[in-house]
């Protein structure tokens, strides 16, 4: 409008800093965990710091690059696109940890996506909403819906834990049988929940979880998105690789066990962008949004994720993975479904209710690593 | 109306082949069976399968003319006859497998009553309603009001698990002195309830259910309901002779469990008629009484079948029967009590929340057939 | 009015003998207990009873002085008097046991206050209230809430059992270190929630328990409120001293285990006042006051009692108590917060609620009665 434009380099950085872009920042870790690795042969401590740094804005592009492209694709390809890709960072990182026979970490960081996006994500932003608001109103049954959708997939994914504890006995085939199977039947139901909320039931989602990363970057062309959605995806596997390789080693300098570095630590990391885009949410009162992203992003890894990586185990894991959770990991995940349908039932939230999320989070954390290491 | 009249066997074959008849069909299993027994020295499996088949239909019109009797017989010794037969089915083949001594048979027909109801029964109500109606409404005061019963019976029924796991030296004498105590507080409390239900709030479930069996049989005299009661329960009983007699070498032809057997198999069997009226209440949208059906039976098995078969392993029984249901049983019938309030909270179902209760219900089915068998 | 004024005496029995006072007869036991232990030297049993039946009266005082000072001291800091002080009697009695060393009745009689409050003292409001009116009405929204927190509450305190049954062999140092973590993290959530209810969200709290012993004595001035506030405490203190001593034997005479003494009869004792106050509300057909009192109690326990037995157990008791339950107790209040939002969520109760919670109340008592004594 005026004389003076600024330079494109000056333009780049007032976006970078502008409110909701600071994720983008830390893209500088994806060449400082690389110098990290190859260069300088850093410790192990250091380069997960990087390599976890690096994943979160690397999951916020590809969250952003998914979304621009379904809302090009349309409601039907697009919504599916949505669906599979919502949760790929998480995915990338427990198929590296998968090929590397982490089946702890893997289980675990499946475990911890669920408990994270609820007690975490929701926790975070019912407090931080209610800050700001004192009273946040939801729609209580569309809330309701999801969490009745979040406590049947969590039951149905922690069954197998339960039998191995029945019959300690049998560990062997049976158990990858059994887990097998009901990976299959998760994945059938997730098929249905897409059809049921793509198709039959499209009404009852509209507008509720909305455009949650708008603010990380402008739209794009749909070449520039598909560009942008590769090269957030490959970024991602090879933060992923470090990332892995670097875990073990990192766990064993805090005395932490594997679980805990699951379940805490790398869920944290694969869901940092959902988090940030939850408590946006939550901070613009828009609390349906916020809760949405944390049941919706749970369920998709109890349905979809978890079943999947199951099957991928009989082709890239050193052996087939079952899916027996530690218990504790059971108790977890039971305590979080079990909070959800009674906070969403009343349709608001008070910043209480946040404390309240965030101290059950606490505890848990607390007892995970408390939990001994294997050696 | 007119002049030809249909003679008395086709207007019974039209009757037979009316909408909702089909299942008095399966009737023909019943000299099946008794010349498989008899005559023919069938192998077990076929005399558990044609056993199987014949109970359906007796089953139905047991339910049938209980009905039919309690609508004479008024009010209140009515609902009192309605609430005592209601699962009377079920009461007798459990009363003939306590006679043989197959305990884990009779604790797992109860289990699996419960579950049943609630998964399979509600599950495919709402689904099969839900796929001719986007969404179903029924009334979620009653609904819940029924679902705090189930939750409480249910939560009185796991306890001697409970207690067993956690006391398993003591297995012998406390743990049934606990179970015949426990079941007298369960008998008393389904007795209050049925002055709840019959008597003081009767209101609150008056139109609910309906005749849930209408379509089945036309309207008879009070003698024909007493014969055609005491013909199907006489029915029920031979051929619960016959299923019993077959079950266990059935179970090792296809190296199924005794648990697997009762929880699966014997339930939908017992169950079967509950089934098709709530299956046929859901595709009319008549939500409240699929509920009620499901729910009615669930809290009846609870708070009336499981203390009547304690009390009665003391007179017919090898020895006295506990309630310690194994962990597995407890498991499920907790997912399955914790789940239905949550559903039945906001008052509507979709075809997604079937496929859902049908998921788990799967996935509880797998775990049960891959339990060991004992042998 | 009238020329005859009863005198001094006369008043003070008729106070003692009106509607609500009848409790405060109890306190003849104040002398006898004592005159028991220190002057005829009675058997364990006639000291436990007379040391119970005087902490009831004191503990009724307690409450009593602790609301007047409250009122007087207005809202701020008498709601933190109110919140302090509340379940000052149960902190005492747990105190004189956690210098004795009896952890495991310390720990029992936070889980029975805990499952007592709900099963049985909102159980005895709802069916006592019931009987009087078909149908009692509450406001859901501050029920459901204060359930809410509840749950969260109990799932926070059952972690670190959850922790030992998946960790036994590590008994030792981290488990009173999670402990003691857990601690701080229910403290601060106590904390918080006291802002919560006191400051930021008071208008969802006012009027709502109202002064709920107001029956048992006329108003006095601040100086006899705390005058009757210390002689009260010191009063509870003394008889908690007798009543611990003389417990254990009295538990063997008995054939009792610590466990059902801690959750069953000390818990009867140290919230008989909240008993009966709340039925006394509920008779009224106040149920928002008896659901305050019985959850209000509740999370009270669970978010201060337990943690300051934690940390007071440092400084007093021979060794640190941990906050590890039994399994049974971590069963049973798990059964019990579960139970109480379906209660709460439709606003409304009836007798039969009350029943039921009663008989789950009854089995688990049963259940705690038959776990096995030590010796």
């Amino acid at each position: 409008m005026h004389a003076t434009q600024p330079t494109e380099s000056t333009a780049l950085m007032s976006r970078l800093f502008a409110k909701g872009n600071w994720l983008l920042l830390l893209l500088v870790f994806v060449p400082i965990a690389l110098l990290m690795e190859y260069a300088f042969h850093s410790s192990a401590l250091w380069i997960f710091l990087a390599s976890s740094a690096a994943i979160i804005p690397l999951a916020a592009l590809m969250g952003r690059a998914t979304e621009q492209l379904a809302e090009r694709l349309g409601e039907g390809v697009g919504g599916l696109l949505n669906a599979t890709f919502g949760n790929a960072a998480e995915l990338i990182i427990a198929i590296v940890a998968l090929r590397a026979g982490l089946f702890d970490l893997v289980k675990a960081s499946i475990t911890g996506s669920i408990i994270g996006n609820i007690l975490l994500v929701f926790g975070a932003s019912a407090l931080w909403g209610g800050i700001k608001y004192p009273n946040q109103k939801f729609n209580s049954t569309a809330a309701g819906l999801s969490s009745t959708l979040l406590v049947l997939s969590a039951a149905a994914l922690v069954i197998p834990a339960i039998f191995h504890m029945v019959v300690p006995a049998t560990a062997g085939s049976a158990e990858r049988t059994l887990s097998v199977e009901i990976a299959v039947v998760l994945i059938i139901t997730y098929i249905l929940s897409l059809v049921f909320t793509l198709r039959t039931h499209k009404h009852l989602y509209v507008g509720e979880a909305g455009p949650h990363t708008d603010e990380l970057m402008p739209t794009t062309s749909t070449g520039k998105s598909i560009g942008l959605l590769l090269a957030a995806t490959a970024g991602v596997a090879v933060m992923s690789e470090l990332l892995v390789g670097a875990v073990e080693e990192t766990a064993q300098v805090f005395g932490m066990n594997e679980v805990f570095v699951g379940v805490i630590l790398v869920a944290l990391i694969g869901n940092a962008a959902e988090h940030s885009s939850a408590i946006l949410m939550a901070s613009k009162n828009k609390m349906d949004a916020a809760i949405t992203i944390a049941v919706g992003s749970s369920i998709q890894v109890a349905l979809f994720v978890a079943p999947v990586l199951v099957f991928l185990s009989y082709f890239i894991a050193p052996q087939p993975m079952d899916l027996r959770f530690t218990t504790l990991e059971v108790v977890a995940v039971g305590i979080s479904v079990w909070i959800m349908p009674i906070i969403a039932q009343d349709g608001e939230s008070h910043w209480m209710e946040g404390v309240q999320l965030l101290a059950v989070y606490a505890i848990l954390a607390l007892a995970f690593y408390w939990l001994p290491t294997p050696g």
